[in-house]
This record gives structure tokens, C-alpha cells and sequence, in this order.
């Protein structure tokens, strides 16, 4: 048997374990286990469809098994997405006790379980993420959803599912793009909740860009746990799991404004986590380490130059605004970080003045 | 002040009142007391709108108001009407913090209902019921969604209100087929549920057809009532709630074979409803007297001429089927109701045989 690692999410009855290692879609882990009814849905895209679908059926045992391959791209993490899913499953006569397989990165997972959420008013779902990104954070947490015109996630529903598989093997076949923007969501979790982790990957990162297969596992197990504890504590984030957004406020106007798909979503958090940090008022030595270990992580650490106005608009639409107020997670120190709508408004100017073109 | 009565849906710390009574939209109910945010929107139709929205309008104080009238009918409980009502929370910038009202019949409050559910991954909602059916069915529980071209309520989430309003005035300009579709319903509550409403609205039918105020509030009350106890005993339907499907299978499958909004809901559950007790075996004295209390309501107690075949396709998409087979709510006897799929397949037969054309 291959070795790997178990995290529980603990949510009562609805708890569910991120299962990571390696070879697990080689056969080495009972998938069967998770999917009770006769028959099942596997979502993927066009591009981790020719690498993974077969292996994953192969661990499917004796049940039906419908596929639906989707175009690659946020750009189609969209409600028509999300019917299209559905669609499949009405044409499989999918009844309540059918499962949803979720295989590839964050998009193929926020679309495939946002269905899976709204079919007959949800049914089973499995995440297999196959991207850094969607390891470490979407596939985790019961967050699901597509993008509006106007803004991301803005459709959505919470529905958890009920095992998240991460074989670690699948990051091989990832693009090295891809690799350095799920890296974002991993310095994240160091910033917002463990300095030590921080520091772990300070000292760890050039082999993480290597792709050592066990420091990245380290590193997906750490962020998996920091994300599983919050999501335990506020599944509907109603208190700190939004902590987890650090960087998103400003992220997420960066991905509006440019249009969903020029910046991958990571990208954009990492220029979003600088600025973040900027109103912060962190000092400087603190603000340097985070975007030194962006830069070195290939990431940007500035805004694109979209204008200060645009990017303050597309803020305004965030789900964190509450009585008309953009509120702001930000840092007291490097590991620590709270929710506030009292900030510096000139810092804030200034910070949003770097997205005017030069 | 007016009188009122409540009904409270116990789901520990999102239990909700339904407030019954008249002259509640007259300003005799303190709406804003569930309106947090600044905003909010109401969504109803094009026939309710005329009568009703700006008597609602005038219960939210202060509050800024957007509103969106959809077209009357079934046939647009669609993915793309829900879809309308989030464009338009979206055009409002509306955030977490908004509240979606409905104001209109079980189609507007699903509508609207399922668009609060999914934006922001859920916002605040009220149900303002203003046909019978909805005031004893569709707005208590959180039951909301929209229909697939090829089955009833494919497509939904749970999300209950924050409230249900029941100005039991609104029924005074509600069309009479409507009324008699909403006895429907009224009357599988005490089917399934209570033997003695039963016998009750045997004796005041006459009463409830003449719109007698009293005795449709006694109706309503009673029927909020058990849906209210059936809800809080197993809101995601894992058991009992599934009770309330009575005649439903037969129903969807009539509505969905007929093309929607050519019966009424509750005139395809009538119908429904004479089928499962047929295929339930009851005493022919029981099935008579269920046939004549829906008859003297003026309610079908046939199925539509579309073919026995085409009504068996459309029931195996029923949300109720498990391992591929069809199951059936069924009844012991008047007043006891119970989940099935071992039943006469050659009665089956029979009752679904009404449905070939003659």
C-alpha cells in the first residue's frame, strides 16, 4: 500500500477526510468507499481529462460512470457551466443517490460541486483536485460557486463534500504557471495564521518551485490543516474563517477588472496580499518578506495597470461589504490577521493609486 | 392593532415564525424587525404586483427598495428567472446583508427563494405568500428551486425564510381555480397527517369554496401547523418530510407530461393523489370519500389523457427514486401516511393505464 496522510474537516455528521499522497489513483486508495448509489458523474476540462480520467475511473469499481469534459479556463466558470453539468446529470436519470466527481483544478470543482449543490437540491460529491491551488484551498471547505459578468463567486452555495483525494502525483503534469500561483495560496496560510510556516517556506521554497514531491506534500498537508481548522470553527463564515479571503478583496478586483482569465486567480492574490499588507501599515521589514517571497515565488507584487478607479469599484461588489462599507482583512503581524473596516482611507488611496497606468 | 397568530418552524437558531392574519400588510406587523441591512428586494409578478407591492413597499421603513415583477406562471420557474433576479441584486450592488422578499405564489417564492439562496451563497429572505397554496405548501420549510425542461424541481437548494407573512386578505383577489388548487394541498395535510382536519374540511368545504375568512384561517393555521412539525422533524427530507410528497409523484409527472402551467400544481396533485391511494389499496369507502372531497372542490381526480407510457418515463425522475426504483408515499389508512417501493406492480399498472387516452 502507498502511504498517505489523513486530515479530517470536522463538521459533525457532515465531517469528511482530505485524503494526500502519492499513487492514489494508481489503485491505492478504496474510492468505492465514498460512492454509495449505482452510478456516478466525473466533471473534468480538456486539459487533466487525457492525464487522469481514465486512472479515475479505473478506482470507480463496477458503477456507471458518465463523463462531462469542460473547456479549461475561468473564463467559463459560469452559471450556463454550471446547467451544463446539471444537463448531464438529467440525462443520466441521475436520482438523489447519484455522486459528482470533481477532477481538475479550482474551476472544474466550484462548477461541478455548485451542481452538485443545486441538483435535486444536492447530492454526493467528490473533490480530486488536481492543480496546487485547488489542493490547498477550493477543494476544500464546501465552497462552491461560478462567477457573474460582474463579479466572482457572486453564485454560489456551501456544500461540503464528502472526501477530498489529493494525489500529489498529478502535480507533475502541471504547468509550472499554475504550480507558482497555487504557491499564493500557500504563502497565504503562512501569513494569516502560522509565522513559522511562513518561515518554513522562506527556507523551502526554491525546492517547492523544484517540485520535490515531499516538501510539496509537507506543504499541502500544513495549509490543508490551517484551512480545515478555520472551516471546522465557521463553515458559513460567519466569523474567521473569512480571514482566509487575506488578499482576495483586492484580488478579486484584479481578476474583475482585467477580465476573468488573464491573471490566474493566484496571481492576483499575490499582488492583492502586497497591497493587503501595504494598508495593513505592517513594517516595512514584515512587508518585504511577503513580497520577496512572492517575487521569488514568480508571482506579481504589483497591480496590473487597470486604474485606481476600476479596481475601487469592482471592491465596492465584494461579499464583505457590509452597510455599504468595504471591509478589509488585514495583518497585525506576519501569522496574524483580522477583519476591520477601519483603515487608513489615504494608505488605501495610495495603495490603489499603483493600479493607475503608469 | 390587528389579530394574528404564529407558527413557529423550530430549527434551533434559524427558526422562523409564520404570522397569519389579516390586515398585516395594512402596516399592523412590524416587517422591518427582519430586515437587517440597508436594502432589500422584492420580487413578485406581473398579476400580484398590481394589488400588493406598494402596500408591501410601505412596510420597509427607510430601507432602500428595489423591485422586479416577473411574468405569471409555471412555465417560467426557470434557471434563467432566477437567473434575472440575481442580475438584478447585482445591478443593486446589493451584499450579504440584503434581503430578497417574495411576494406572490409558490412560483415567485421558489423563484426568489433559490436566487437568495445562490447569491452570495446566501442572503436574507422573506416569504410573502399570497395565494393559498403557497400560504400552506411552497413558503414554509425552505424548500426552493425552479424546474429542468425535462423534470419539476431539478434544479435548488434548502434555504429557509427569516419569515412567512400570511395576510390571509390576499386571497380575496386570488382567482378561484387558484383557491381550489390550494385545497389541494390543504387537504393531503389532513391525508397524510390528520384524520380529523380531514373530516373537518369535510364538513366546512363549502365554507372554504365561499372564501369564508374565518374558516380559511383556521385552514391555513392547522395546515402550517403539520408542514411546521414535519419540517422541523427532518428539514433536508431525509425521512418524514418525504410524506408530504403524497401524490406528488403521480403529480410532477402529470404536470411535467402535460407541459407546465397547463394544470395547476395542486390540480395534478388531486389527481396524484386519488392514484396513490388507488396504488395504496385503501378501502374503497377511504378512496371514495378522498374522490368526493376533492371532486366537490372542483379538483381532477383523473389523470390527463398523455399515455400510462409517457407517465412512467416521468416519474422515474422522481428526486424520491433510489438504486433506480420508483418509490412511492402511500397511505395506511386516511391520516397515516409511509414511504414504499414494495406495492403492486400490476395496481400500478392499472392506475397509471387511466392515463391512455380513450
Amino acid at each position: 500500500m502507498a502511504e498517505f496522510s489523513t486530515t479530517t474537516v470536522e463538521l459533525g455528521d457532515r465531517s469528511y477526510p482530505i485524503v494526500i499522497g502519492s499513487t492514489l489513483l494508481g489503485g491505492h486508495f478504496e474510492l468505492t468507499d465514498y460512492v454509495d448509489g449505482p452510478d456516478c458523474l466525473i466533471v473534468s476540462n480538456e486539459k487533466v481529462a487525457p492525464h487522469y480520467l481514465d486512472a479515475l475511473r479505473e478506482n470507480l469499481g463496477d458503477r456507471q460512470i458518465r463523463q462531462l469534459v469542460l473547456a479549461d479556463g475561468e473564463a467559463y466558470k459560469t452559471l450556463q457551466s454550471a446547467a451544463t453539468v446539471i444537463d448531464a446529470l438529467v440525462d443520466a436519470r441521475a436520482n438523489r443517490d447519484t455522486t459528482v466527481l470533481a477532477l481538475g483544478g479550482g474551476v472544474v470543482g466550484d462548477i461541478a460541486g455548485f451542481a452538485a449543490a443545486c441538483y435535486m437540491r444536492g447530492v454526493n460529491f467528490i473533490q480530486v483536485p488536481t492543480t496546487l491551488l485547488a489542493q490547498v484551498d477550493s477543494s476544500v471547505g464546501g465552497k462552491t460557486g461560478v462567477n457573474h459578468a460582474q463579479g466572482k463567486n457572486l453564485i454560489g452555495a456551501f456544500h461540503q463534500p464528502r472526501l477530498v483525494l489529493i494525489d500529489t502525483d498529478t502535480l507533475r503534469t502541471l504547468p509550472e504557471r499554475e504550480l507558482k500561483a497555487g504557491l499564493a495560496e500557500v504563502i497565504k496560510h503562512g501569513v494569516i495564521a502560522d509565522a513559522e510556516y511562513f518561515a518554513w517556506l522562506e527556507r523551502n521554497l526554491d525546492g517547492l518551485l523544484q517540485g520535490e514531491p515531499d516538501l510539496l506534500a509537507n506543504a499541502i498537508r500544513r495549509s490543508c490543516e490551517i484551512k480545515a481548522a478555520v472551516v471546522a470553527a465557521d463553515e458559513r463564515e460567519h466569523g474567521r474563517r473569512v480571514l482566509l479571503n487575506f488578499g482576495h478583496t483586492f484580488g478579486h478586483a484584479i481578476e474583475n477588472s482585467l477580465g476573468y482569465g488573464e491573471w490566474l486567480h493566484g496571481e492576483a492574490v499575490a499582488a492583492g496580499m502586497v497591497m493587503a499588507a501595504a494598508v495593513s501599515q505592517l513594517p516595512p521589514t514584515e512587508q518585504q518578506r511577503l513580497r520577496d517571497l512572492l517575487a521569488r515565488a514568480g508571482l506579481p507584487v504589483e497591480p496590473p495597470g487597470v486604474g485606481a478607479e476600476r479596481l475601487a469599484a469592482a471592491m465596492r461588489l465584494d461579499k464583505k461589504v457590509k452597510a455599504k462599507e468595504v471591509r478589509l482583512v488585514l495583518l497585525k503581524r506576519l501569522g496574524e490577521a483580522y477583519l476591520t473596516s477601519d483603515y487608513p482611507a489615504a494608505t488605501l488611496r495610495q495603495v490603489l493609486a499603483a493600479a493607475d497606468a503608469a
